[in-house]
């Protein structure tokens, strides 16, 4: 014996893809399972089903959420005029946590990546055009992150929508709060310079 | 909603407790599955529930396999006389990928350590002490690693067998092949000293 038997190599490698996890938590990760008893395991593998079968995709925003459409998009007092476009399902939580965005949302299901194959047409960006169709939207805030993919993406809805009259804002770039000036790098000081507001 | 779906939290809590992945990562992780189609989602199940029934526990040396006893006990060109303990079935393969060693192995199941509530009862250390009362056990290898937990275990096998005949013996602690005694720890260059050999 100089390997793994079939099923442990085969798991080791299915956990391997997972984000977060390399060969070696892959492989602790499976003598984990495997030290788990029967009651527990079957609990994880009860879990995962349950995942798929119960959570579900917003037809109208691609949010996750346990009803269709999500309970955003139903909620009569949020202002669906206002767009908020993200990037993952967890991005729309980070902004109801805030507690001071009361528009609604578009998730797009990833951002342009074209060195990992991620091209605009896997992304939900058609949906949005015809979404915001009928007129009735009128700021769509494209809420992805400052960095390469997050531009281009901005970039490339914003250059598809330059004849349409809807307002696009972006994310204000600067400094984090409670964050040391001297600490900050010099891209995101340049940034906080350029955006700056006047106070008197 | 400011906050996931319950199936989504059950599962990032149940994620987390695996090794390697954190609150973060483990979110990641669901958020990861739920962009999987149904078909690899099942395989993921299939996988898991395959590894409970599939592989067993060798009743000789608790090392894992898709046998009981496993091929390593069963091997008649084995070495029976010469046992190497270790702490986890991971360690067996690193041993069998050296090609050098022909004895049989004993896995406990992990190491002593109080701190995490594992104590000398719930590792296979009696049923080590069962398997040499034949007297046909020659050699104990105490192949636990060479930190507090490994010779805290390693130490207390020793003193349980002190009034047994059987020889037993550590791995060499020294410098690892390949680096560089300057930038070795005073710890392994104190033990490399201790542990110097005669080559003329």
């Amino acid at each position: 014996m100089n390997q793994y038997p079939e099923q442990i190599k085969i798991l080791i490698e299915k956990f391997s893809r997972w984000p977060g996890l390399g060969p070696k938590s892959a492989e602790r990760t499976v003598f984990y399972l495997l030290k788990q008893n029967k009651q527990s395991l079957d609990e994880i593998i009860n879990n995962i089903t349950k995942l798929k079968n119960d959570i579900k995709i917003c037809d109208q925003c691609f949010n996750i959420s346990t009803n269709n459409p999500c309970p955003i998009c139903q909620d009569q007092k949020r202002d669906n005029s206002t767009i908020c476009v993200v990037a993952e399902p967890q991005d729309v939580l980070v902004f109801e946590k805030t507690d001071e965005y009361r528009g609604v949302y578009h998730v797009l299901g990833g951002l342009i990546m074209p060195a990992q194959n991620i091209t605009p047409d896997q992304l939900k960006i058609k949906e949005l055009l015809e979404r915001i169709k009928d007129n009735q939207t009128k700021e769509i805030i494209l809420a992805t992150n400052p960095d390469l993919e997050g531009e281009t993406t901005a970039m490339y809805i914003t250059e598809l929508l330059k004849n349409n009259p809807v307002k696009i804002t972006r994310l204000a770039k600067g400094l984090p709060i409670g964050s040391t000036i001297e600490y900050a790098d010099e891209i995101t000081l340049s940034s906080a310079l350029k955006g700056r507001q006047q106070v008197k």
